[in-house]
């Protein structure tokens, strides 16, 4: 039988507040089983980049990372978040290492062609393209791995990575030697049918289901790269992934009825 | 017989010129043995730092690190600059993984008094708490680990120490498994015994020779803690320890005559 490993992602909403980032790091302490952490910072950087001067630009939600932006991201991602955060978990008795793609070689990525937009210096990642050797080496020593999305190409460039893509790689590429279990952590509940209402949440939906509500409309578009990612990492052989508030998801991860969305192959 | 393990250290002049840097990891590179890389970085800290207003203080030549001086530290040790030279070292075939102190516990550190004079978040370092097993088995792997000076004290706290001290503090660490050369690649030739001279270089001392001298007053004070720390770490094993110009110590590592001031017990 295979080991239980956790990948757990957070996004900014819940790395920018102390106390929710502080919940949320005591309960990722509790899973007993190996774990692996992947965190964005978008909001960090966002303020940063405002209190330096350093335009944001945005196309069809997604950033446009100049080389500035790429300078700064670094910055917060692998620097203060990935350190913050590495640091914490020591405190909290889990040996923790921070990393970023370039890292051991970790993860590489393809700069993302200029045409027909120019993300800049935004990296694509694929699950083939993965140390999973190193990331076991450090699974065995009972370390916790704990990577933010900045990437590099394997030829000198840092590229900035979409954190929920990184971790659904990762989860892709580790499937094979783990019975891997992919956690969102973000501030909604999970999945809801109607956005505005917290009591519609979706304890549980196949890919069938996802496929119809998504014709009907009723995924918002925030969710839909999550989800699409979600359900390659299961067609890759993820046992499940989920997706739910960091307050309650971890909480409730060894009970039942669990909370947020699972999604289900 | 140990394997040899080439510890180098490099300051912030050859960190903040992009040809300076690019001279020195390509020479860097060509190490056929084992090896490890500490950096400091106070001159982008400064830039940064100067940029976002945040003011910088500094008592008899040391930094006191606030709260948001040890944040933006972290950003720019941690983040930029490690990643930087991890992903350039990537490229020109070397494997390397950036680290902190608090990464796998590499190095823990002890907040300095804050009596007779309060240095903020500045971390002193021993030898005595480096995870040398962890160093050992990236070393093995063949992974080139580059330092950054952040540090943490176990408890959630990162703090900021002098790059010198950690690279003479890791070198001590892992003397006992490896014949450690420790070289410090700064902007001068070596130790001269006129400041204002570069001819005239002073190509070996011992700690006899480096006492004389420093009661002679011949030893800058800049020079002072930086020779104190080598010649601490010759007495703990070290096998020599060499101070010199980034674009020549390395250059000449395997050659006699050697470039630099090289320092015996």
């Amino acid at each position: 039988m295979k080991d239980k490993l956790y990948i757990i992602k957070i996004g900014g909403n819940v790395i920018n507040s102390a106390g929710t980032l502080s919940r949320f790091l005591t309960d990722f302490a509790l899973i007993k089983e190996k774990k692996l952490l992947v965190h964005g910072g978008g909001k960090l950087l966002e303020e940063l980049a405002a209190k330096l001067g350093v335009t944001q630009q945005v196309h069809e939600g997604r950033r446009v990372t100049s080389a500035e932006t790429m300078r700064l991201a670094t910055m917060v991602y692998a620097g203060f978040i990935n350190k913050q955060v590495v640091a914490k978990l020591n405190a909290l008795q889990v040996p923790a290492i921070g990393l970023s793609g370039a890292d051991a070689n970790c993860v590489s990525a393809t700069k993302r062609p200029p045409v027909p937009v120019d993300y800049g210096y935004a990296g694509d990642v694929t699950y083939k393209h993965v140390n999973t050797a190193f990331i076991n080496l450090l699974l065995e020593q009972r370390l916790t791995p704990v990577f933010c999305s900045v990437t590099h190409n394997g030829q000198g460039q840092l590229l900035n990575t979409n954190a929920d893509t990184m971790a659904a790689e990762l989860a892709k590429s580790l499937a094979h030697q783990y019975d891997v279990r992919l956690h969102f952590c973000f501030e909604k509940k999970g999945v809801l049918k109607d956005p505005e209402n917290e009591a519609s949440l979706i304890a549980t939906i196949s890919r069938r289901e996802y496929e119809l509500l998504v014709q009907q409309n009723v995924i918002s578009n925030g969710m839909l790269p999550k989800m699409s990612n979600a359900f390659e990492a299961l067609a890759h052989g993820v046992k499940h992934v989920a997706i739910g508030h960091s307050d309650q998801l971890l909480n409730a991860i060894h009970q039942q009825p669990h909370a947020g969305t699972y999604l289900v192959a």
